[in-house]
């Protein structure tokens, strides 16, 4: 029986931190000419992970520099903490110049902007980058974000209700031109047959819009739409949505308890469970031997400074951690902002982690699974992680830039490819062919 | 003495009509390759003007199609009027890859934005292009926009009001970092001095933003900005913020009184006037000889079907001429929508002209003067213009795309350098550097 092949996406910020505080201090980084500023790194990534047949490149985006620890944004600038984050967007149509096939997807939060917008501004790069659009629909949560827009943050219930009607609004949008309106009857001067264009007249709690979009339809009819998020809503709205989900889960056996809900709520929306694809976060880290992978994680582990870890954890939970003392026992904590991180973090021991444990995984991978080893054992790591969880594929973010995306490109891929798990080629040209929803 | 040197700019639309409707087509557009929705055609067209060494390219935009004329979308859907218009901003960093040195510039509406994403996107932008980039700033005024948007059209006096706090807010984003606040000190772990990193803390009328920008400051600190409004409150607008204006004047005459209006107005904020360009539009029609461009003129402009330059003069007025019979004379018309029209277009005979005779021309280049005739007759009516206007370029809209444009480059570009009128290359790398304003 053939086996299922994977779906690879490589996971980008248009800034110096991915998953790994310690990326843009870490020797291998400093040694290549491609400073995070430079775009010309940018595609030069998407070059090679075109190389490596990936589904596609992925960026996500904040709108904000987070002071939730300590009250200040010195931990934020002094270690890089999703500080700086230049905006993604406009690297896509400048990587599609570079390349021909990979998709390419980045992050744009709904809670700033007007559908027509958003809309408008996909169908366009879907026409671009002849259908290789891939938009991540993200509601914003952090407080930082909300003042830098002049707004009070809203509740979850809000932001994801408002979310709902924004996708549905830019659904129509995409809707109201036919695929054949454009005539470009250049003898009788009809450029487009009006009877094939639309107003889509929507009044909804949260939006007006007459429409119809400005722009023709596009090779995807909009983009293919995205989503990372793990709460309750985030996956109802997933389920509904998406064309692939980013997970992030340390363990597989939590995976495959996610993998479930999702593709069971999925159902609810008379889709199938290959409908929208679940690629789970991880870090590679390859070695020539076992003992050289070990090494290069101990290096990368050890360039994570616990300030550093404690401002990003503290800001991904909007909880000043700098309150507590690192010593603490974090599977004891009552505080309801910290109550996730008793499942997520644990030692394979089996004993308590302290603050300054938990921190300091934050750092290193925000929780992504480290999968060390040499590129053999790797996909072994891979193949075991979706047989347990049932995912579709993978989400890579690496320890040092470009170097590890090269790496996994030029060591771990022949390798997937060789047991039959990933592509050889390219079979189709848009996003949407390589996630196989067309 | 030395001559003054002119600037250029291309106007283009990420559409297939610019000023002409005649454009998509004209037979010389159909002859050609590129279509106007294949992105090449814009790669193709940034290397073209930066072989002419052109200040930059710049792109028009608008969020609607307009109903105005008979209240039916259909004349502006078969006649291509403005429709449709795909988003131009995604083209900028795509043709930043395909060249090196022009300028790239395009609008963006404040009127349905927060100044955080517009400073962030284009501050961006300008790290993308290492300093080419330029924003037009604009107020959206038809109603068609504003109810895609849903809102209701607010008067100018709102628009503008609002619109110079939109700036004032990105000015101080773009200031939020100092030039050296990024060390990246990798050995202590020092990514950037927050003491040279400050929140901004704006609270005004219309908006309010914490900051910092997380954007780190870009080559131009922010884009070039540009304005194209001929009201009182557009150009006070650009008399205290823009690097160069782009204006619409028929006659030199006018063009001259609209010179030192601006000019006038800039001292009032302390600037010296050339700290502001102004370039005027104008058409290009290039023959042999004169004669050859006599005879394309008349082609070109009986390209243009009567109810097209009806419907995108009934747009550009938000006023429904399909109440009007064609054979009204313009000059005699009461209603306060029409009375600009009176001064805009005259005949040389003097006699007055009839609706649609107006709206001929609007159709044919929306009050831009074609200037018509060999190269060097060409390069003599730009001097003549400039001579009587005092202005400081041209913006340049062609009748068929892209030759057009590749014949004004290699005939009539030479010509200006021959007669030392324009600059044989460039002497800087950023849009300020071209426009002289560093």
């Amino acid at each position: 029986m053939a086996k299922k092949k994977m779906h690879l996406a490589q996971f980008l910020v248009h800034g110096p931190t991915y998953h790994s505080l310690a990326m843009w201090r870490h020797p291998e980084t400093a040694a290549r000419n491609y400073d995070w500023s430079q775009p010309e790194l940018y595609q030069h990534i998407a070059k090679v992970c075109e190389r490596g047949k990936f589904d596609m490149v992925f960026f996500a985006d904040l709108n904000y520099i987070s002071d939730t620890f300590r009250g200040s944004l010195e931990p934020a600038l002094r270690y890089a903490t999703q500080a700086p984050e230049h905006d993604p967007i406009p690297l896509l149509s400048w990587m599609a110049a570079a390349t021909t096939h990979i998709g390419l997807g980045a992050t744009l939060s709904v809670s700033h902007h007007q559908p027509f917008y958003a809309a408008r501004l996909w169908a366009t790069i879907d026409h671009l980058t002849r259908g290789r659009a891939a938009w991540n629909v993200v509601t914003s949560l952090n407080h930082n974000q909300a003042a830098n827009y002049g707004e009070e943050r809203q509740d979850s219930d809000q932001r994801y209700e408002r979310a709902h009607e924004f996708v549905e609004v830019c659904r129509k949008l995409w809707q109201s031109w036919d695929e054949d309106a454009v005539i470009m009857d250049r003898e009788n001067a009809r450029f487009a047959d009006a009877g094939k264009v639309r107003r889509i007249e929507h009044q909804g709690k949260h939006f007006k819009s007459r429409g119809p979009l400005n722009v023709i339809r596009s090779p995807q009819n909009g983009p293919a739409i995205l989503q990372a998020g793990t709460s309750p809503k985030g996956i109802d709205f997933a389920a509904q949505y998406s064309d692939a989900i980013f997970a992030i889960q340390p363990r597989a056996e939590d995976a495959a308890a996610y993998y479930t809900t999702v593709k069971d709520r999925m159902a609810r929306f008379n889709r199938k469970p290959d409908d929208c694809k679940i690629l789970f976060g991880m870090q590679p880290i390859i070695g020539a031997s076992e003992a050289e992978a070990l090494e290069k994680q101990a290096l990368h582990n050890s360039l994570v400074p616990l300030d550093g870890g404690l401002a990003i954890l503290s800001a991904h939970l909007d909880f000043d951690l700098s309150r507590l003392s690192p010593d603490v026992d974090m599977t004891q904590r009552e505080e309801p902002e910290l109550q996730r991180l008793k499942t997520r973090y644990r030692k394979t021991s089996g004993e308590p982690m302290t603050l300054a444990e938990v921190a300091m995984r934050h750092g290193q991978s925000v929780g992504l699974p480290q999968f060390v080893g040499t590129p053999a054992a790797i996909v072994d790591q891979m193949e075991a992680f979706l047989e347990t969880a049932g995912g579709d594929g993978f989400m890579l973010s690496p320890i040092y830039c470009p170097g590890a995306i090269e790496e996994f490109v030029d060591q771990v891929v022949p390798e997937l490819q060789r047991r039959r798990l990933f592509r050889t080629d390219y079979t189709g040209t848009t996003q949407r062919d390589h996630l196989g929803q067309n």
